[in-house]
């Protein structure tokens, strides 16, 4: 605390990131990263780059928009890259979430939305989910200024079809909604092909997690001109160059390879099976996950306690505070050899 | 334009950064890189961390502040990290440069400044440089809520001497002072030795000048912890992790090579002398720059029409439309080669 603080910074409640421990020899399941690693392509991409670390990047990445937009079958103009999803999501907050009326999310969700919120003086009204953690749609039936879902929704790992997406922006055609895909490609529908016949559709997604490139800082939002030009205009007053050429490289080779995509995300679906078989077996109820993580509550034991004690074993889990879920753990889908070790140390503590 | 802006959208001006041609064969001297590219070492550091792209980086960069507290005698808690300096300050006008009394900096300076403000909401005060284009202490002797300056200044390249610095914090112990020191290491005085006793100072700086990562985005502040508090509050509340771990290797690699430093910044300051004199063999009027690029303009020539004409011999340079210094060129101090080239071809311009 200082008197050289500007008003907001006092009112700040920040973010707090999962651990990212710098010590070797964990089982990392706590922040949902890709087992499997990027695309080859992505490393040969950064090397030839290497070479031009002096000059600084195309400022609206041009090349990654087009790769991105030849992937999803849209145009460059309606794709906005940036910093991570989470930036993308900031400028968001900033330039199309911040209404008169409140912004809805689900009461359970990603924790970063309400800090969001907090700095951009954003209104908002948490909406619960239902008693099974689903989003039911009947609930954003308010008066609102825009509405932010995640789908599949974090942490509870439940999606919703793409038809109800449909629904919700037929439902409210003056209020934004945010699709948030971080994980969509574990098994849910995009939003994307929606983006063509709704203008308050946005789609941000992330090449964190089915992409493998958390280290690399890659977030993207697809929809309307008008919505992208927002982000622009944010972007442009806020940072011009917040791609570095390394991460604009490797992340048009990541999208480009299509086979790695197909196969890595694949090997991960199937692990998520064999993982909630085997913490059935041990009596833990697991939400249906469609994320490359599940979600899951053990009737006879606490989620703190189990965390504390997977952390002994060198094994982290996320564990969530929040009264609704503080008996779940959040657990990565790893390598199916992680999983085995996961289930194995959890069967001696059960 | 669309409904679905936040209200804030419709009043910016974004940035309008320096021309960044994705085609080959033009001398680039219009965005102040360095042709001398990084220390061999940060290749090698980039190499070494390519296997942990599908891990997020650490949030805190706590090794790179680590690697910057030692080269500048603080301590870590001293030192926040960025993406480029551009967000360093972006960080800086949301959460401490917002204040009831107008902040001021120089009307000829660097024009992200402005832009800031607007997307901040920040009430601003231009300072006009004295006829001489130099900034004069005596004009920032009235009420402001907090003062910016960059120093050396760009596009003057003008600097002041650090006692300047200091009689400045000394006038102003209730105002926070921010001192962007983008270009200082090619010949002005750093201010961070002021640190330790003025809790009213933070010091920016980048490494895309003097250690040539211009394409891999990385800046810094130093000031005395409730600052960088301030600083972590709101990055804390806007992206957890801004730096990729490339980036967070690149440059611990670079601050950590003090030869290649010193041995490239001596070579930019030889040539910055070197293209002195062939300008002002020329009849170029040229201010005294301590950056790695020279203003100057010609008595007998627009700024803006030598600059188009440069560009139809592949010779790009940055030209600025304000009214004070329409008829200046800001020419980024190349190679030799670089520079040479420029003076044949202005010799036949002029």
């Amino acid at each position: 605390m200082s008197r050289f603080w500007s008003t907001v910074v006092h009112q700040l409640s920040p973010y707090v990131p999962g651990e990212q421990p710098q010590q070797e020899g964990l089982i990392k399941l706590n922040t949902n990263e890709n087992p499997y690693g990027p695309s080859p392509r992505v490393l040969a991409a950064i090397e030839e780059t290497k070479e031009r670390l002096h000059l600084y990047p195309d400022p609206s990445s041009s090349a990654l928009r087009q790769a991105i937009a030849e992937r999803y079958d849209v145009v460059p103009d309606q794709v906005f890259v940036g910093n991570g999803s989470d930036e993308v999501l900031a400028h968001a907050f900033h330039g199309l979430l911040n209404q008169d009326a409140p912004l809805l999310f689900p009461d359970i969700t990603y924790s970063f939305y309400p800090v969001y919120c907090g700095l951009y003086g954003v209104r908002y009204e948490e909406v619960p989910l239902d008693a099974a953690m689903r989003v039911q749609l009947a609930d954003y039936r308010r008066t609102c200024g825009a509405i932010l879902l995640p789908n599949p929704n974090a942490p509870t790992g439940i999606a919703l079809p793409r038809a109800a997406i449909e629904q919700l922006l037929t439902e409210h055609p003056d209020q934004l909604v945010v699709i948030d895909e971080a994980y969509v490609d574990f098994g849910a529908e995009t939003a994307v092909p929606l983006v063509a016949r709704h203008e308050n559709l946005l789609v941000v997604q992330t090449f964190s997690k089915s992409r493998a490139l958390a280290g690399l800082r890659v977030g993207f939002a697809i929809g309307q001109p008008p919505l992208i030009e927002a982000l622009d205009r944010v972007k442009n007053s806020f940072n011009a160059y917040p791609l570095d050429c390394l991460a604009i490289a490797g992340a048009i080779a990541a999208i480009q390879d299509e086979a790695w995509f197909d196969e890595t995300r694949a090997r991960i679906i199937a692990s998520r099976q064999r993982l909630a078989d085997g913490l059935a077996a041990l009596g833990f109820e697991a939400l249906p996950s469609s994320a490359n993580f599940i979600f899951a509550r053990h009737p006879g034991h606490a989620g703190a306690s189990l965390t504390a004690q997977l952390r002994e074993h060198r094994i982290i889990v996320r564990h969530f505070p929040h009264p609704r879920i503080k008996d779940y753990l959040r657990i990565t889908v790893g390598t199916d050899d992680q999983c085995d070790r996961l289930l194995t140390v959890m069967r001696g503590l059960i």
